[in-house]
């Protein structure tokens, strides 16, 4: 693995307008804050162009090392996924704090990287009302010279509201020392059920929430076709909000977070065998003006060369988007 | 939007004999405090006049954002309301932590800002005696230029003694630096029914709990005719108190606020239809000596020129109450 | 109402051997609390005997406005009380931080006050094992002058040890600047029934545990004649401790208060019709060595000028007293 | 009382190699801590013999005045027990934080003193597993002059985590300031029975986990001939350790704690009428190696001369142990 | 005992090729921890090797006194495990903070520490689901001259996520002062059965998760040939993983250590009566690629010539390792 391989070419772009306007969408961040911000945005294949594709690492934790890893032994090792972000030119790489310290010198200044705070396990007890663990410090997002942190809340559990000022706490450390702040923002548990968690107004719910609890990007599902709550569905009647394509709803929940000021990216959920059907997805958020994706197991899961190309391809698409 | 509208005339005068005597009664605050309770009375039409009209936005966190913006789409916008609370000639504009964060910059100065501290969110277990999440701490309200924290409690419910001791701890760190403290008091939970929630004898008992606490400005619903507590309607007879009109029941509330030493509001509640529904029900708040509105989804839930025309004719009532 | 009342002669007295006595009990005192005390010994017409009569005024927070005040609505005003204490000539006024902030710049001086630090409310599920809100913070009670902080403890109750430790960290923090510490004792809770909480036995043992936990004044209700547990009945046999009258009990009280090395003060109970009733009450307090009172619906729900003579008939009580 | 009363003569004894070679089992100690487990061990009449005998006075705490002090009344009197400890040439005397401030200053430097840190009492619901309130703070024993904090842990109860970490907080702060810990460890609760609480192999297990968690004294009961766990009951069978006599079941608990290196003294348990019972006990303990008895209603329920005698009496078994 | 016992030559031999790679690893540690790492790899027997054998001590926390130390008496003194890691030239001992103390000063930097920061005791109701008390602080570590802290997960158990979070905080401030971190990983709880904590996929998901949170060195119990969770045994067999021997176990959890990047040791378990099963066992986990062994029970329960023997055959097999 050649851990000197130069950034390519697209990082290296002076700023430009878009990217000028989405920072002065931060207008209550510090230098710091929007400097990061500012890398997340200009770094990779689609530095400049306002949009972003992330890769997660946090599998691991969730599902265990066999699930994640096993069809794609090099994956065991963290060096693996630094340099695959590097390589294919993505913006960021996410991961929890052990993966991170494990190549944070090696790749120093190389890919900028989000450290995420907090994870479940599948060890535990299968009750979508519990909580998650906080593994990490806004001290080790610092001493690890990342550019923002990453945080899940389950809006609607029993735990959110505990959940929500861990994140309170969180998020306000981290700004004061000049980090991003990322929130996965995961509807789920209380009388929520499977198909509740991803229908279209509990994703846009879900994503406002994250909005106004100050995150400068936020991270959900794509939403499907259908409406958890009775109440919402009157409002989305009553205002004549389309939802019938990804799309419609992929620019219903950017709507949502204060009508497009915020960065709104969406995950490639479980991996799915056809590269084609991913891409296709992603052609509709990006026709939804969704800001981008994060993409893990659709990613590392797949040999290297099939992922870059995979990766290669949803550049593509965000590079084309309007 | 034209964000260089200047600041009405109205703002501009100077002190009146009214809001020398409301800052007198504030007689332990430091002059920080005492300066962000005069930025409050001195903004906006009823400048001078003791009176207030705040527009609160937080109505996305608890019902979420189809419900509160779809009929009016330009509000998904956080500079909408910034821009509507500046153009109306009101006193002040209260939102949680990501609302004010989107305009802080753009609007300094231009309008008295209330940072939110807690939330509640309908994705939830409908449980009456549910807490609220704290998403904002006050080093956030300082940042941002606030002029005021406002707090939500539950007097009655089981978590209200926890909401109450976080008060406390906010509304110390927020006085030691200057800030004012608008506490939001609904009893609600424990014992209490629906129609308890609004009946005379707990309004006035909720917010004279928020007096004892130390709040300056308190905000509740404006009561019903009821008496839920057996043991408070021998007293209101004993008492001879008159509860017949709700400009009675408003008098009682005030009073039960220290006399009338501190700034009670009233909610304006649902979006109502009509106008002059809402008009009438300040009429008689005015009458009884209330201090002002706080008028959220009645306002930015109308097309902007209806908000405006309906916030001035509110803004009439008090300018003309005595 | 005339703020200016020149602060009664009595309260200029210079100090008197039993106000020496009394201090040197407080050995571990620094010179702060031991001037606090002094300030709460030598002000209003008792000064200097080593007697005590204080005006606490919470029942709003316990029991709603309405209930509180409606039968003397002058009380409703936050000034009422602060003028009443310090024309009765008593030595202290008690009250949540809310009333205190209303009143402590205009009479800052005249009144040692004791910042009443926890508070209960009959809104909530009514729960013996319940346990209150902390309200206030020490560095409230420094900047508002005060003299002591007042905390309120029910031994037996399941939240007990979490109070008992909430006292610890605000004494601990009280003493170290320089403030004196009331505690109530109010057993209640566990298993005990509503006649035992104040049985004679439970009574005394309520006050030695304020005691030991390092109270410098501890108030309870007068105790019955019953006995709640059967070891303490033992106990008091085998000892022949009297308690058939109030002023046997009474005694037995104060010596439980390290034999009567601390200041043990008795409240008034709920209002009584008849004046002579609550002197009555007050004789057999002082007979049996009690060192004062604390006397609250008993003085603000009479009229100003009954109120006022009914203090003058207990402080001549106390006077007259061994 | 003679407060002037000038220590005896044997606190005056310059250290003896005894205490030199106890000093040196303490070996991570600041000179502070060593400092004050030298006091404890060079005053009284044992000073320098290694042994102790401490007066501990609690048990208004945990049973109420009248239990504690009818049969005694001079006992009601705080400056009572300073007095009895430094007359009978005890080592130290141990009470709760307002025990000790009603007389820290009249009897400063004349006896060791031990701040007790955590307190039950029996007004509370009957529940073996129920925690102590910490009644005390660190700083509290500073300021008082004391030479050591005692506290409570309750192994086996379904609280002792919490308890123990507690412990933890207390014991690094009171190490960090230079003074001594004690832990009275008093297995109880979970699935233990009465009878377990006293097992041979309990009492040791609890004074082994005291001991691992850094404990300069132990103090535990004297242990009966059962034992309670049969995982237990195999080992002693397989070390052949016998436990026939209380003396042997002493050796076994001092051998528990770090094979002797560590001081393990035993209480003195319920009030006894008979001086001689309790006599032959402190025999057996002082032959199997204990290093004292920790002493109190066998003291101060006693009659003042009858208690001097009897505690003559044990100090005059410690001198003539081994 | 002979204190004076000078350290085996093996601790002297300068840096080798292997311990440079394996603290090239640790990549984002300051310079304070990659020495405390280099010290435990460094020091006796197996110095420069990469491999490590570590004497814990803790039982006497899990089990008691009599059941850790009846059978072998002179491990009563917390001196005899200092000098037997000493004389058997190991790399560490590991203990509870008063075990450390006890010898901390006599064997100054003769053998790397590790103190062992929480412990569950076998008084405690039995409950996969309890938590560990915490006993100690890094600061304790810091004052006693410790390379590293340790720490028990139970990943799975329903206090998992406290506990994580306790290892966040601790391990945090370890690694801001130059200590290394060793977790002890131990699924348990939840909904595992006895035969799940030890399955192949559980010990490899418990190491994984111990990685990920940013352990140093990981200790788990060598894994049997079962699989617990099914979702599991589809990705081993997916990516055709071996789990027939104990060998190839060891390697799979090797490999879900960061590929190999991380130190992974392994437990002895119960005492063996055969020093040959123990060494069979210790054969396959070096053939598998485990970096050593942490061995109480068997090492300590021994008398002290065998254990030193079996000890000396263990470090053998390692030293002859590839």
């Amino acid at each position: 693995m050649n851990v000197a391989t130069p950034i390519t070419a697209a990082s290296r772009v002076s700023i430009t307008p878009r990217v000028r306007e989405i920072l002065s969408w931060y207008e209550s961040d510090n230098p710091g804050t929007k400097g990061n911000i500012y890398r997340l945005l200009m770094t990779g294949k689609l530095a400049g162009t306002g949009k972003l594709v992330i890769l997660p690492v946090d599998q691991g934790f969730e599902h265990g090392p066999a699930r994640s890893f096993s069809v794609n032994p090099a994956a065991y090792d963290p060096h693996y996924h630094y340099q695959l972000a590097i390589d294919a030119g993505l913006n960021a790489y996410a991961a929890p704090i052990g993966m991170l310290e494990a190549g944070a010198d090696t790749f120093a200044g190389q890919i900028p990287t989000i450290l995420k705070m907090n994870s479940a396990n599948s060890l535990s007890r299968l009750n979508e009302d519990a909580d998650q663990a906080v593994t990490a410090s806004v001290s080790d997002a610092v001493r690890l010279g990342c550019s923002a942190i990453g945080f899940t809340i389950y809006p609607g559990s029993d735990q959110a509201y505990d959940q929500m000022e861990e994140l309170r706490e969180l998020a306000n450390e981290a700004k004061s020392v000049g980090l991003a702040v990322v929130v996965w923002s995961y509807a789920r548990g209380g009388e929520l059920d499977k198909a509740g968690e991803t229908s279209a107004d509990v994703i846009a719910y879900a994503a406002h929430i994250a909005t106004l609890m100050g995150a400068h990007i936020i991270k959900v599902k794509p939403p499907s076709d259908k409406i958890a709550l009775s109440a919402a569905k009157k409002a989305y009647d009553k205002g004549k909000i389309e939802l019938g394509t990804l799309s419609d709803r992929i620019s219903d929940v950017v709507k949502s977070c204060f009508n497009g000021r915020r960065i709104v990216i969406f995950s490639g959920g479980e991996a799915k065998d056809s590269a084609d059907a991913v891409v296709d997805e992603i052609k509709q958020i990006a026709a939804g003006g969704g800001f981008g994706s994060i993409m893990g197991r659709n990613a590392f899961q797949r040999p290297r060369d099939e992922a870059i190309k995979l990766l290669d391809r949803i550049i593509e698409v965000y590079k084309a988007a309007p």
